[in-house]
């Protein structure tokens, strides 16, 4: 997905978020978003969104010093998640078609994003997620390119979400399941700690992106990562940053997120706040 | 009301919003944005958001040499409204206590805002806001001072906005009532034309702000505002232009406007998308 022009402030407004979770000091905030906004002035339209956040968060991390601004909110969404699996996952087992049923729940668990500013009730939300069709649902081709993948890249996304991918990654067997975390802090995104924090290493393989970018981004992510992406037969691609980044990929992805900003749900055909399930190949193009 | 860190993002938008109103050439629309962003860069918080919001707007004008990009959008709205002023004024005719079913016909105007990107129905939310009590209401208070006010200066806000606070006007009498609009083009607040488009000359002597400034800065508003600023015994505010601004009056301000941005929520102690009535001596300050 190229960037939009409302990506440029959209930069500032996470600049300013991300600063004034690393520091208190009103001064070093403005020079933090003030940074931000300056690299992103006459910024190229062609690479993907993805690629400007990293800068930003970046430039963050260097005037504040904090490396992970949004370390102590992961710890506390996975643990919120945690309190939340065996809940879930009774929810999804209880389903009469219970992989579709875990396609919702990791929905579900993409209303966690601290990137949007938006507050959630997860407990809330699940539930209701269960019952709701998605705006967009590609479920019945997943189904079917399940049943015929012998490995699935599984691209995660924020802590705490990936608590409620667990149920999805139990029920992708007989495939192998290959599950990717950031390789470096960005904004509250997974990353190996996350993962091995909820467990997800005694479901799947764990690999990174190899960068600190939200999805992956194919100019920037690491020569694992896009091994992982050629040897895989079916691609899950979970929330905004990984549709940023993976529409761009040559692989059979299927996204499942939640449209949180309104370029990337004029970018699926859908409403803001709708959620979908995207194959690729059925999405307009970019 | 001082500037936050959150309007330097925010004029960045506002300033591709309205470079799109006025030209359809993408590079042109990003030139109006990174210049309104880079003037942003390190601004001054001590100033009102009006301020930097009058340079953005000007950029716009400069670099598109597009006088009035909303110029279109206002006689659309103008003409909207008064194709519902009959119906506004039955409906508040028809209530016990007229003059606060006025104050919130003039609060359900409010919601016609091109500035904030949101969409609307009014003639669903006049029949709305006319049973809702807003989450701050100083009516009574209201009421009480304009018993006792010799003359009125009415603050107006946008156009088409401006018909929903003709049945307040009326009602305002025996007060004089002094009727402000910008004097010149600011998004799609109501100037001159659009008083006259609507009648709102037959009922009130209209003024300008003397500035093509959202609300009425202080310090860069026409000697002539001043003065009627200063005859004034009772202000009527309409708006978020308005209550950055106004709220530094020496003068007694009854605010009435739909809290449409996080900032002007918190300021006002409300949540965001509230309605008020508030007077300027029961603010907490800002």
């Amino acid at each position: 997905m190229r960037t939009r022009l409302d990506c440029v402030w959209c930069m500032g407004r996470q600049a300013l978020d991300a600063a004034r979770a690393a520091t208190s000091d009103p001064r070093l905030q403005q020079a933090c978003m003030d940074e931000v906004l300056r690299r992103s002035l006459g910024c190229p339209l062609d690479r993907t969104p993805a690629e400007h956040s990293m800068t930003a968060y970046r430039v963050v991390r260097e005037l504040t010093g904090v490396a992970d601004p949004y370390a102590e909110e992961k710890r506390r969404e996975n643990e919120a998640a945690l309190a939340l699996e065996d809940e879930v996952e009774r929810l999804v087992d209880a389903e009469p078609d219970s992989l579709r049923a875990a396609v919702l729940a990791s929905l579900a668990g993409n209303i966690i994003d601290l990137g949007t500013g938006q507050t959630f009730d997860i407990a809330e939300e699940v539930d209701r997620f269960l019952h709701v069709a998605p705006a967009h649902d590609d479920y019945a081709e997943f189904a079917q390119a399940l049943s015929r993948a012998g490995r699935v890249l599984f691209a995660g996304d924020n802590a705490g979400e990936i608590v409620f991918d667990k149920p999805l990654v139990r029920r992708l067997a007989p495939a192998e399941v290959v599950y990717a975390v950031k390789g470096g802090p960005i904004i509250n995104d997974a990353t190996m700690d996350d993962a091995l924090a909820v467990g997800m290493d005694r479901l799947a393989r764990i690999v990174t992106t190899g960068c600190d970018a939200v999805g992956a981004p194919l100019h920037v992510v690491g020569p694992e990562f896009l091994e992982e992406l050629a040897a895989a037969d079916l691609v899950i691609s979970k929330g905004q940053g990984n549709l940023e980044t993976l529409d761009e990929a040559d692989a059979d992805v299927f996204f499942l997120l939640k449209a949180k900003c309104p370029c990337v749900a004029r970018r699926l055909g859908v409403g803001l706040g709708d959620t979908v399930i995207a194959r690729k190949g059925n999405l307009p193009p970019d």
